[in-house]
């Protein structure tokens, strides 16, 4: 006999990483949120709680990314029953740090618990990417992924993507900072051109190339030289004002490289353990400086995927 | 006393390798140029030999890749002594297999074992890339680096390029084909549209992001699944008749992959060992049912890059 309840925490997440555009991100359990399944007798998604965030967010099911993901599996799998929803948002509304994809995981990581036959990660990605969508109108799985699995991870093609591991560099920590402003995803991809200059695709695919060489083999002056992104990043960091003073002020922190969060507003930086907090202290001193609030963690790049919590 | 003359080897090489443009290649030791440099007394280069083609290659050291590389060499060190150059072509013109850098990576090595102090590759490198920009019109490595320094290399950045290694897999084997066409590599770069659309950017960038992953985990079903070129091929693919056929007659024969090599006209592929020889009999069997006479050859990818031999 199943479960009737189950509560899963699902963490924050960096996606893109600069060079890796819709296709590479990393999980940080320093944020995350924590969303409860209980089945119902009869098919269907039913929201009952949202806390945690200041706005409203949708508890129409098929509106919300939770209920979206719920959907999908319900679908997909012809369930014969249905679940009860209550969602604790521990991240930021569009802070950039991966909300709707850990909303969505998270249900599908408890709804799983429930099931008579628990199904495996990948199908569980394709729900939770499904529901994700709703979001930020397109189905990539830089958050969702990282989410899911943990760890720094690439997510190649679609339906359903390919996820591989990236093993993250030994020594090497993040550093995450969340100013305290909104930037919708949908937002923020509208103001990317449709189309990618060719000597910028160039060294671009070498930055990405350089990057992920750079971590497996554990070669941080390699990251340091290729974690640059010379596509997004340049389009969108007028919409995050001091962005450039930020990233400026980590990089003579010490940092390897630093970058846009997502659609933003959050930054991420690499660093080597040692300079971590002064790049900390390098962003936040930035924002500051401009009366933005921020949080701000350094974070290992291994942390754990979604889990179901201990009744 | 450093000697008067010596000869060097260096190997031809598939650039691009599919998912890297410009950033990506491998060496094979099956062809090669050898070129012979003496010290001669007073400063210049003089091309005294070009053997081993039916066309003529220009004498003018100004106007050939190896003249231009002990060119550049010579100014960067201001060498108070010239070269004289004999060039054995053994990669045929125009063949998308790196003769021409080869031939300027053969005029650095060979003539670095004239100096009195030896410089390092990442020198040699530079100078090499000043000759091959002289054929091909820009300054990429995607060949002269692995036809220097041997295996699979990717080249980040330029002036100068930083060179990071990547791992053979275990097991598997290229193929390269060699069809009797000639494409110039500046027709070949001349089709290409100057920017990549969005979409195609990123599954690019997770096909590179696949590749270099599945080369250092030694995932064959991740290299299988990315090793695919949606970029440049789609655009090039014309210029090589039944090159189409021929990819699909690779695949189908167990390739993990089929592109073009460089600018084309020759072809490569990647096959675990025991179906190397079906893919090459595959790609030389459709060129074949067109007239095309090909040479083929089934190479290892960790191959030796250009080394002086000895006397």
């Amino acid at each position: 006999m199943a479960i009737e309840r189950a509560t899963a925490f699902a963490p924050g997440s960096v996606g893109n990483v600069g060079v890796g555009f819709d296709i590479l991100g990393f999980a940080f359990g320093a944020v995350g949120d924590r969303v409860t399944v209980t089945r119902r007798p009869t098919p269907g998604v039913n929201i009952r709680a949202i806390s945690g965030v200041p706005d409203a967010l949708p508890q129409d099911a098929e509106q919300n990314t939770a209920g979206g993901a719920l959907l999908a599996m319900q679908e997909a799998l012809r369930l014969p029953f249905g679940f009860d929803v209550e969602i604790e948002k521990g991240i930021p509304l569009s802070s950039g740090l991966g909300g709707s994809a850990a909303s969505a995981v998270a249900a599908v990581v408890a709804a799983n618990a429930l099931l008579d036959v628990p199904r495996p990660m990948a199908q569980l990605l394709t729900y939770a990417l499904q529901g994700e969508a709703i979001a930020s109108g397109s189905k990539h799985a830089d958050n969702v992924a990282p989410c899911l699995y943990g760890g720094l991870v690439l997510a190649i093609g679609a339906e359903p993507p390919r996820i591989a591991s990236i093993p993250a560099p030994a020594g090497v920590r993040a550093i995450v900072v969340h100013p305290h402003l909104q930037i919708a995803t949908k937002a923020a991809r509208a103001v990317l051109r449709p189309d990618v200059p060719m000597p910028s695709f160039i060294e671009q695919t070498a930055n990405l190339a350089g990057f992920i060489t750079g971590c497996f083999a554990g070669d941080l002056d390699l990251i340091a030289a290729s974690l640059r992104d010379v596509v997004i990043e340049p389009q969108r960091a007028h919409l995050i004002p001091r962005f450039e003073a930020a990233r400026d002020a980590a990089l003579s922190a010490g940092a390897l490289g630093c970058s846009i969060s997502g659609a933003g507003p959050s930054v991420f930086a690499f660093a080597r353990e040692e300079c971590a907090e002064a790049v900390l202290a390098a962003l936040l001193t930035v924002f500051a400086s401009r009366s933005i609030a921020s949080d701000g963690w350094v974070v290992d790049l291994n942390s754990r995927g979604a889990h179901v919590l201990p009744t």
